[in-house]
């Protein structure tokens, strides 16, 4: 078994590797191979959410160039306020939904799946992390990719399951994680076929991929619950509700990465009430970014 | 290569043949393996679909299960229709789509999707077909199964893509077809998470994996477009169309299968203008069913 070192010894530690060994090793707790399923989330279980999710700052950043074309869409939302700079407004974005899916339709409604994809592309050979200065292809962190390698040493098929774009992250999931395109599971905008191309319309699919939506989108895909699951934040609640082992991972770290407990209150409750093991990024990591391990 | 010995000799065969080893062996037209997907229809082109869908048997007997238990359902269609004999009403069943769809979420609305999966095994353990009179898993064609093994021993990922019901396939994908369930696509009633288990919900969810949903459904899967697809019928235009190599089975052998163009008019058609290959049943099947090679 692929030896866990960039987690700091101890209980969290000890949990998955206890785990992992207790599934795929004959005994009683033996979980046959196809029934090895992994899902993790993306944002803030993989790689860096914060100042913003990395796609937020994908979209923000095409919205800018709408705006250079179009000056007049700076009397509208959500232009107006990146424009303006109204912090208020883009720090509340929970309430502004209609018109956040109203601009990321006109941001990329009508564009083919490949047009879509070569934008993804250029934004993450382009962009930086506003605070750390690297390519977001590089804020994965270290010991979750040592674990995707872990899983998949011990025959578990291994998922991304993002509440934000499939598409978007199934464009880098090779380079980032070593996960072929198909593994990625996520959020949408509906895709339509025109005369052989395949073209994303306006709105967004429902259920999105996040909460309750989480292990449908999960079934639809592997036909299966997650064995094991990992998450961070309220949204992956149900998802880990549905495995046998649950990862919470807790951003605690604010010299190493960022400190907040905002939008996984929830989840670190449940995780006390349920007994999920919970990975302190503070405590539990070793590293928190830099190479990923040789696979 | 592994010899398509199920099927005659003669250009269909070397079509295919030929395809495949153009693209798996180096040279000109050789395509990297994780862009070797493969994509079949599942009624018509893998198993049989005459005179019945499978899928509708194990709806209209459980169906009759439900009257048996509420006489009163015969009051109202679809049940009406089944406990009269009404011939005419179930020969256009696609003129009666809501109330079909209302059925299908009186029959399996509200069950967990473990259940479902039992009362599916149950139906094809205990159903016969009704001319054939075997178990309608003993009634996938063989020469079609030869060609699933042929592309997967030539590095291809294959896929079936069904117009029916995903989670229905989808219990019998690895016996019958000796794929794992998670390489079912298909259609589907809305699922949803309550308590950590998942259920069926009322009517289906959109689009349907026919006709254009069918690139859809497998770009959601996948985030790639066929290279190879196989259909039968109609709705199977617009996944061929997506494919670089497209095979039309064509339901002609009156004798060791069914006969019929019916709903297959367009895409015999489109067969002609574009150039896909057609697999004629009578002339290039040298058995139609019998047991699947070994793999």
């Amino acid at each position: 078994m692929t030896a866990l070192d960039r987690w700091r010894e101890g209980p969290t530690r000890e949990a998955i590797l206890g785990f992992v060994r207790s599934v795929s090793e004959p005994g009683p707790a033996f979980v046959p191979k196809p029934e090895r399923i992994a899902t993790f989330d993306n944002d803030g279980t993989l790689w860096c959410e914060k100042p913003m999710y990395v796609q937020a700052d994908f979209v923000l950043r095409k919205w800018k160039t709408m705006v250079a074309d179009d000056p007049s869409l700076a009397e509208r939302q959500p232009y107006k306020a990146l424009v303006e700079g109204d912090r208020a407004w883009l720090a509340s974005l929970t309430d502004h939904v209609p018109d956040l899916v109203r601009g990321v339709s006109e941001a990329f409604g009508g564009m083919t799946t490949e047009a879509f994809e070569a934008e993804a592309l250029e934004f993450f050979h382009e962009a930086r992390h506003p605070t750390l200065g690297v390519p977001y292809t590089d804020l994965a962190y270290a010991p979750m990719l040592q674990l995707l390698a872990l899983l998949e040493a011990n025959g578990f098929a291994v998922f991304i399951c993002s509440a934000g774009g499939r598409d978007f992250v199934r464009a880098v999931s090779e380079r980032v994680y070593s996960l072929p395109r198909d593994c990625v599971i996520g959020s949408s905008a509906p895709v339509e076929h025109h005369d052989g191309q395949l073209v994303r319309a306006d709105g967004v699919e429902q259920p999105i991929d996040d909460g309750p939506g989480k292990p449908v989108h999960i079934w639809a895909r592997t036909g299966r619950k997650p064995l094991f699951a990992a998450g961070n934040a309220d949204g992956d609640i149900e998802m880990l509700s549905t495995a046998r082992f649950a990862l919470l991972v807790h951003h605690d770290d604010a010299e190493r990465e960022f400190a907040y407990d905002a939008g996984a209150e929830r989840a670190l409750d449940e995780a006390a009430t349920r007994g999920w093991t919970v990975a302190s990024m503070k405590n539990d990591f070793s590293t928190v970014f830099g190479p990923p391990p040789a696979r």
